[in-house]
């Protein structure tokens, strides 16, 4: 079911995404649009010496590539449609790397929700990025606002088409 | 002074990068690189009659593009070349919209340093994203960890060229 | 509801998408990604003098963002996870230029299903992609094969996650 | 020989290109850019226990690609550097998957041309994309519009450089 | 006419390609992909204070369009179909700045033709990279090795399709 | 040490710089951007055929990942902030192919320095890329134009952040 507004949600709300296998594309892609060619994610040589024997994806890909996954069951079918903007995020945690090839997922769950005045409410969520081996590899918390349900005639200009 | 291991990093170091201006293009790539579409970011009609009046960047376009100023500088003369991965993101805040056309910048200092058993320490640094108006419209606090000054004879494989 | 086979959807699902602006950006990505340089699309002063005053999109750029947009509510919602592959368009029809600025939106319907043999169907759905003036810009039909419901025993290994 | 106008072009005119290959890279920017993340195409995991034991390729990528390797010899040795913009594909079959590391070209004769009145011609191309081993993946029409020679003293804003 | 090998070239040959606007886009994707992210080509507010008054594409973005502008017509159509492989580069003078939204042009000339042993010549073209105004932006010489007509029963591997 | 003037140049600087792989990628997104799709870059059929056994990557890609490596350790430990465009590229020749999945590295060495009139200077650099295995695959001089230490009152528009 489509989520317009925040009262269409509720703790305790998940979803467990499909994958997205990370490759070689994608961390060029990020050293390029990021500028951090760090070594460890972009020179072979270097990260065959290091301790991972590999590059290794930048831990904001894995953020970015993860979290975003929710695009792929349709965003407002977990968070609501009158999504306005990101607040918050705490407590992220890089838990393991995240190989080329490897194939990452997310697990996010709905875990508090505030009202606020004027007509906007607080969305937190646990975010779990899983690869293939179903170990975590990114945790943490996500806050967003979004729009509450209009009273009538209120106007409604948050809602995302 | 190019920083080689933990040692050579103290609290208080700070720099304050280069601008880049936010595009179109960067919105476009991001929304595409991230999957993340929603109508705030991409869609000029929805976005135009929306409380911000015009398309806003994406938190995490803001986040990544902002906290990677530091290559501007070369990352190993504010964090050590001994660098091995990204541990924590923590209390991170989003502030203030990033419209197309902002110049940000990143204003970025070593707050908190640990050293671990096992030869590496770990190193938190306040970051803190402004625009062209220096308004703070990203902070939080970014942890690392990188390896500890070999003693004699030791290996020594984490350190970045 | 998110469908997951063949029987799950039936002659007259309808979805309206949200919208995408197109940028110059698209039309760069889309020229290199294609090798399609042609100065209508690329060359500011020549798109200046024709007909059009301006550069165009290319028309595949227009059936590509435009049949895609299904990605928004999640393509699982029209069409079942149980999707194979494309199969075949017919009856495309580029109708008016897409400028850089202008907004585009899907209004897709299923127009026709037909069961094959060996546990799979064909699904032709009827697509116009239109302008922020409502003007249909492309039209065109599109056939995809998906999986039926397995029956009991049987594997399932064309569903999509 | 470089074709202005509609009149240098004839029913027969063929060409052969020179081939490319699909790229992993190919299928991750074209994932991107349509915003078409479905895991036949970018899940390894998944793909690999599909029916065709790996990903392949996005059929409109196939498309786009494949038509466009015509820039290969220069577009105004097949088509007239007149060329107006596509109005029609017809008859697309996708017949085959492409996968990573296939190398397609394209195999393209005009089949039809009729001229318009207001000097204009619609110039129809049979197209036929095909891999290394000479197996049609796609097949379809295409219908382009191109400008007449024009008479003496005539505007001639349609042409290309 | 189509160029197979050496032979089909001569001193003189001369081709002025279509135009290719450069936009903000280009300056973006030629900062990510080079890593040169000065911010006289990716800050606004620091090239308005510059003597140019705005940001400037990169030197090295203004060659590689500029000079690869030879695919509009077909590189084979001004360089033989055997060509091998860049040689040399020699006077590169960039000679003014290249802004968004200037439109480019090549104008290139076979200058120079040397035979070489074991089949192989060497071809040195002038190349002039003109701006919208007829400004030259960049001048200089290229020289790249092609293949000879092969002699009877010879292989022919370096010819390009 | 950071270099703010032309002053702060010396000939003798000399910097050596960390590696970046060449991958699939960077050939796909360099033909794509660049427009050169020629059949050694892009069709590993064919590579596989011709002299070099596989595809190699383009000579001015590798010149312009090369020459930018400098950005690694912060472009102004080595030019100076007041760097205001490059003015010349000499004697570049490429003296090996760089295939996908090599190595290389920049060794930068400033070779002459100019004092000009009205506050600039040009310095001159020789450079060198070099591959895994030490090999120089391309070799030339590149010459920029810097701001120098502004006398008291002076106007410092050229410097960059």
């Amino acid at each position: 079911m489509l989520k317009e507004y925040f009262e269409d949600c509720k703790v305790g709300d998940r979803v467990v995404t499909p994958g997205r296998t990370i490759t070689e594309t994608d961390l060029v892609l990020f050293a390029a649009f990021s500028s951090d060619w760090n070594a460890i994610h972009t020179d072979r040589e270097f990260a065959a010496q290091s301790p991972f024997g590999q590059r290794i994806a930048h831990g904001l890909l894995g953020l970015v590539t993860g979290f975003c996954l929710l695009s792929r069951g349709g965003w407002f079918h977990f968070w609501p449609a009158s999504l306005v903007c990101i607040t918050r995020l705490d407590k992220i945690r890089f838990l393991a790397p995240v190989f080329i090839g490897d194939t990452i997922r997310l697990d996010a769950e709905i875990v508090e929700m505030t009202r606020m005045r004027e007509g906007n409410g607080l969305i937190t969520s646990r975010m779990q990025v899983r690869n293939q081996r179903n170990e975590m590899v990114i945790a943490g918390r996500i806050q967003l606002q979004a729009g509450c349900r209009p009273a009538d005639g209120c106007s409604d200009q948050g809602r995302q088409p």
